[in-house]
Parts: structure tokens; C-alpha cells; sequence
């Protein structure tokens, strides 16, 4: 699969060949029932983000627009033209920040990559196995272009969804489009040129926002590319380029490194409503088992000190603030609450008096460890009795079986409200059995407003 | 008009209040004068770009989505929804590369702002009084915000009409809207972490399309935030916003000096479809009079030595290179050629021995000079007698009737193929009396393709 830089072309000569053979590459399994609970997730949490605020006004602003295109909204009515719906699927899928998580990507993957895939997929037509190589190769890329700007780029101030992520929906939709080498490598300039998005934002509706333009621009590159439309050829390698502008200093050699799968394979989900920084923590609580949250006495959580600046709201007053709170995040689990429920995290919720005694319990200190996502639990129990565990959000799932439990579980959590029981384990069950005999036009119905 | 930083909203905050104040600011004639002219050499380079091949892709692409607009483009036949249609008519304009110049802003000015600020009006059904006062406010922003950035966004990478061009865009949209300040803030926000655009690009049809997704992107931000979207409202002056990420260092001072009139006074405009750094030379050729071409012995340009590296192709074999080759335009120059017409530089023209022999008479040196874009020329005739002259395009006109005079040559020059004498002129002399009384549907329809 891999490719080492042989000159021609530069970095983006060897992206361009890297994801030309994805075109044909044999999907693995592990790979393909990655980017299945990919899909199911992403839908899960966009159906959970259709009517936040921030979509509501997209929606209403491109509608005001006149155009009147077909593409449909996943848990609304209306239908909209393509590169508008891309745009309001991406920010509706990233509005709750509830959606999966890359390390090598430094942002999230599905929310970019997924809304271009899907739609290009469902307006042309093309079946479950399209649409599922589509995603692996737009993962694949995103990733690998995370990797070759390195940590310098999301520290530096891009939000790497925005940036890195248009490389990805611009792969997706190439495969999809069957471009050629030559109309690949225009497709990742135009990609590059018009990628954007700053951490400045985060906190604001920008910020989903971001996913939104990446998905669509990353399509649109694809597009204009597949009719000719010109950019320069080493956008990633060029100078005053994506790369030299926006990095410290390129790594072709960790994006280009012989892996023994699929970059999708690593994909991290979130089945916490809350900061992901807070997961570890959380995780370790449940792997205590069972306490009587009325025993707590004392709790110390250990953390990467990043994660001090991050999620450390001492006594959170909104359900917003919870989210950031690793000491309220830590209560919740100790008193057995279901954080996997959005409608947890609320004003009420902050104020009550057992969760306020437990999270008045939890000391948070700064912790060096070897993995950044690792966090140890410290409880002591009224008895004098003392539990310890740690837990690393981190690594990715070992077992996939239990991770479509998991995801399923959460996928149902999120689906009912808006499509009912039944119809949300018909649309888990066709996503599961996504491929190539799978019409995509039929699962787009499921997903319409009731 | 001008505001000092108060501390409140910081940069942004200061840039709001400037923004505000031009929502209600006595336009002076001189303004209003260079406005209506900005608007005429955008329709006349709009109108001549019409066709371009870049532009036949961006709307075979933006129709194949289904959506149906309404908003016309120039000199087309189509209709498009608004951000479609905005994004085509931002490219068209620049797709000659024909479209004037600020050096505030570091670069073209009205394709980024006029487009959006056009189809907004259109849209809304505004006058041709608020179409004036929103261009003065989107140059006003634009070039503030150049100066803020200051020489080093340009020098890192950044093509100033893709991402500085998109707070104009946002700026001139937001006036028409007639957003309050609170939201003028987060419009700027959205604007700034949509920005985008690589110099890397230059050359290819992606430059273009920096200029249409600078109008469309901060279109869209004014949109956004007039519904209430959110997002940072110190994007300029944030850590990891648009200034910190972008700049080696912000000017404030120099952003928000204050000037005796507006911004847009100082817009230079081409007269010469060629390279702008080729265009002193030029103008200092025609300043030395009459000269029989065939009594020219030797001719040396003195210009800038950064201008060696843009537009000194030695021996131009392309209609392309011929814009891009100092001896050539000299040439044409010395030749009596009109430097106006696009269809001089063509490959045909390139291989012309007469202009071949005169083009190699001449040698271009580098000069040391207090100003970077004047440039000396120096005429041996056979007789042996020597002219000298030397120009500086990079100072405004001071004399704006003689400025209408010849924006109007050169207008007449570019529309008249598309929309004939008699329409060309009835544009022109409406776009010269642009007031309260001029309804842009009926200029809208003079624009229409025949």
C-alpha cells in the first residue's frame, strides 16, 4: 500500500499515489467494520445534532439562498444543494463535539470526511462498498497528512478538523470520482488553498462550523478537479504551500510509513457527553465496579498536566462547564450516572447536592506518565479501604466486537429520540451490513424527519 | 472616523467601531468617485473574463448540484444561488489577473469585496447609494486589515485577496445587513477562520478561485452572524486567531492611524493586461512621446531587484510569458502596440520579428530606489541621442477625472465585445451617475448575456 517519495511529485506526488492505489487496495475487514461503526456513529451523533441552534441557522441561511437542490438532511425536512447540505451534515455531526477522535489526525476524523463521502455517494448513486472504500481512503489521508505536519500545526493555532480535514473529504470524494493521478494531485491544491479554521474559535458555533467547510470544500476540490480545474501539484511539500506555511516542520517519513493496516483501525469514539480529556478518568471509575457512592470519602485523580488548562472547572455552575470538569465528570461516574446522555449535562444537574459532595470530594493533580490520555483514580471509602485503577482512552479497542456493543448501545441512546425504536435498529442493522449490496438512497430515507 | 484600541474587544473591538461608523459616515466625492470606478473596471474585467475556462468548470460544477438560484452573472446566461454565484462572479473577475490593486491590502481589492457586496444588493433590492457606501466600508476593512497583518503575511505564503479580501467581503455584506456591533464582531470572527488562499497556487486557476471564496466566505459570515452564529469576536488580535497565526507581528498603530479620507482613494487600477510590476516601465515609455520604433538602438529598464524574480522572462515564447517579460512589454511599448488589449498577448504576437528585435535591444537592471515600484528607462536612438524617463505606478492618480477617462477607454475596450457599443456606453453612464436613484436590477439586466 505504502509508497516512499521517489521525487516526482514531491509529498504530495507520493499522497497522490498512496491514495490512487486505495482506489483498488483489498478493504480489510478490521478496516471496513471500522469505518461501518464510523458511519453508524456519525450518524448517531448527527441525528443528536440536528437541531442545535447552530444548524438552525445554517439551514435557514442556505435556504434563503433560493437554491433548491435535493440533498437530504439527516433527521430533517428539508433538502438542500450539495455543497450546502455538506456544510450543514458536517457542522450538524460536530455541533455536540460528541463525534470520533484521531490521534494522528490531531482532530476528528468522521465529521470532515464522512459528510462529503455520504453525499457524493447518495448523489451519484453508488452502493454501501463505494461508500465504505470512500471513507477508508479519506481517513487514510487525513491522518497521514496529520502526521506529516506534526504536532507544530494544532499547537501553532489551526484547528486541524478545518485544515487536515479537507485533504480527507477531498480523498473521499476522489475516490469516489475515480480521478486520475494527474487530477488527484490538482484536487489536493485545491484542497489545501481553501482549508482553513482556528482554535481562536473554540467554544463559539465556529467551531463545528469548521468540519462543515472542511467536508464541503474537500468535496468541491474533488469536483472541480474532476473537470479539469488546475491548482499547483505539490501543495503539501510546495513553497508557501499548506505545509511550509503552516508547520514547523514536515515529516514525510512518519506520513509515509509502512503500517500494517488501515489508519482507520485506530479511530477513537467518545461514550462519554463530555471533553475527551476526561474519558480516562471516567473509564478508570467503571473499572473500579461497583461502590456505594455514599462511601466516597476522599478521591485523587491523576492527569496529564495539559489537561489542567483544558477540563479543570473546579465547581462547574452550567451543564456546559460539567463537560469541562474532571472533578464533576469523576462525581458522576462514582454516583453511577449515565454519562453517555447528553440531557445529563445540565444547570439542574451541576447543582445537586450528592453530586456537589462528591465532586467537593476529588482532588485533581498533574501526573508525568508515558501516554498523555492515561489517567489513574485514587477512592478512599469510608471503611479506610483505598481503590486505585488507571485507564488510557488513548489506545484503541482491541476487541471490535465490543466496540459495536458499545457504539451500538450508544448509536440507540442517540437515535431514539428522533427516529423512534424501530426504525432506529433498522438503520444499525443495515449499517452493519453495509456493502455492496446495500442501496444508500433506502438508509438516506430512514434517516429522514419523521 | 477613525477609533483608537480601547482595550474593549481589542483589535477586533476597534475595527467593529471603525465599521460601525461607516454604516452611517458622510461618503466624500472623492470616495464615491474611485467607488463607481472600482465598479466599472470590475464589470469591464468581469465581463472579459467571462468564458474563461475556469469559469465554464466553476458553473458546470455549481449547476450540476441542482440548486436554482437566481442571482445572474455577468455577461452569462446563468443563474445561480447566492454563495454559488458569488463565489463564479469573485473568480471571473480576477481570471485575467486585469482587476486593480491596493497596496494597503497587498492585494486586489474589489474582486474580493465588490462581488459579494454586488449580489447582496441585488439580492436585497438596495439602491445604488448603499451599493457605494458598502464598497468604501469592504475596501476600508480590506486595507485596514493588510496593514495590521503587516508585509509579513504576504511574505510567508499568503495570498492577501483570499484571506485578507474575505473581511472585506465580510465588511461591505455586513453594512448592507446593517449589522449592530456585537454582531459586526462575530461576523469577523466567522470571516477570519474561513480565510484562506497560498501563494503557492499562483499561475494555476486556483488563484482566482481565491478571490470568489474570499467574497462568498465573508458573504456568508455577515449572513451568519446576522442570525446570530457565534464566533470569537477578537479573531484579529486572539491567541491562535487570525493575526497571531498569520503575521510575524500586528501593527495596530499603523491599522488604525488616521487618514484624511478612505482607504479606497488610493486604489490603483491597470491599464496594461499585464504583470502590474511591468507597468512603470510601460507608462515611463509612452511619457518619452513619439519615437520611430525602427531608430531604437538600446534600451535599459532599472527597476526594483525583487522584480527580477516576477517579470523578467528574458525571451517570451507565450502570450503568457509576454505578461510576465519586462524587455517584452517595453517592447510593445517602444512598438506603439495598446497594452490594453488582451488579445496582444498571444503566442503569435510573441514570435513577431519586429517586436523580437526591439525586445532584445533592451536590458533590464536592478535599482535601489525609495519607492519599490518606480522604474526607470533609458532610449538610445540610432542618431545617438538618449531619452530617459521614469514612472510610478504605485501612486495614485491625483487627477480622478483623467483616472474616469481612462477606465472608460479601457472599459469600452473589454465590454464591447460582449454587450456592444450601445449597451457598453449606457453601462458606463450608469455606473457614473450611481446614486440613490440607480436601481441595480436594471444595471443587473444591461449585464445579462446578449
Amino acid at each position: 500500500m505504502m509508497t516512499s517519495i521517489d521525487g516526482s511529485g514531491g509529498i504530495t506526488g507520493a499522497f497522490t499515489r498512496l491514495l490512487a492505489g486505495l482506489g483498488t487496495a483489498a478493504i480489510d475487514e478490521e478496516a471496513a467494520t471500522v469505518a461501518r461503526q464510523c458511519l453508524l456513529d456519525w450518524i448517531g451523533v448527527s441525528l443528536a445534532g440536528r437541531h442545535e441552534p447552530l444548524v438552525d441557522i445554517l439551514v435557514e441561511t442556505a435556504r434563503e439562498e433560493g437554491g433548491d437542490g435535493h440533498l437530504p438532511l439527516p433527521g430533517r425536512p428539508e433538502t438542500l444543494p450539495l455543497t450546502q447540505a455538506v456544510t450543514v451534515i458536517g457542522a450538524m455531526s460536530h455541533a455536540l463535539d460528541y463525534d470520533d477522535v484521531h490521534l494522528a489526525m490531531q482532530g476528528h476524523p468522521s465529521v470532515a470526511v464522512i459528510p462529503a463521502a455520504w453525499a457524493l455517494a447518495l448523489a451519484e448513486g453508488r452502493d454501501g462498498a463505494a461508500l465504505i472504500r470512500s471513507i477508508v481512503g479519506g481517513f487514510e489521508i487525513a491522518c497521514r497528512t496529520g502526521l506529516l505536519m506534526g504536532p507544530s500545526h494544532y499547537a501553532r493555532g489551526w484547528h486541524a478538523t478545518g485544515t487536515v480535514g479537507t485533504f480527507g473529504a477531498m480523498a473521499a470524494s476522489a475516490l469516489l470520482l475515480g480521478l486520475d493521478e494527474d487530477r488527484m494531485a490538482h484536487g489536493f491544491g485545491i484542497a489545501g488553498t481553501q482549508a482553513a479554521g482556528l482554535k481562536a474559535v473554540f467554544g463559539t458555533m465556529s467551531k463545528p462550523l469548521h468540519a462543515g467547510r472542511a467536508a464541503a470544500n474537500g468535496l468541491t476540490a474533488a469536483r472541480l478537479a474532476a473537470r479539469g480545474f488546475t491548482s499547483h501539484t505539490d501543495i503539501l511539500g510546495a513553497a508557501q504551500g499548506f505545509g511550509d506555511t503552516q508547520s514547523d516542520g514536515l515529516d514525510p517519513a512518519a506520513a509515509l510509513a509502512p503500517a500494517p493496516g488501515f489508519m482507520i483501525r485506530d479511530t477513537l469514539f467518545k461514550y462519554h457527553a463530555a471533553c475527551y480529556l476526561t474519558h480516562s478518568a471516567i473509564e478508570a471509575v467503571h473499572s473500579l465496579g461497583r461502590i456505594d457512592p455514599e462511601a466516597v470519602r476522599r478521591v485523587t485523580v491523576r492527569v496529564d498536566p495539559g489537561h489542567l488548562r483544558v477540563c479543570n472547572i473546579p465547581a462547574p455552575a452550567t451543564g456546559l462547564e460539567m463537560k469541562f470538569s474532571l472533578r464533576m465528570t469523576a462525581a458522576l461516574a462514582l454516583a453511577g450516572e449515565d454519562t453517555a446522555r447528553e440531557a445529563l449535562f445540565a444547570d439542574a444537574t451541576a447543582a445537586r447536592p450528592d453530586l456537589v459532595r462528591l465532586r467537593d470530594a476529588v482532588t485533581v493533580e498533574p501526573r508525568a506518565a508515558p501516554s498523555s490520555t492515561l489517567s489513574e483514580i485514587e477512592v478512599e471509602l469510608a471503611d479506610g479501604a483505598t481503590r486505585r485503577a488507571a485507564f488510557d482512552v488513548g489506545v484503541p479497542a482491541a476487541d471490535l466486537d465490543r466496540q459495536w456493543q458499545r457504539l451500538s448501545a450508544k448509536f440507540l441512546g442517540l437515535a431514539r429520540p428522533v427516529l423512534g425504536e424501530a426504525r432506529s435498529r433498522e438503520v444499525l442493522s443495515r449499517v452493519r451490513e453495509l456493502d455492496a449490496r446495500t442501496d444508500l438512497g433506502t438508509l438516506a430515507g430512514l434517516l429522514a424527519a419523521a
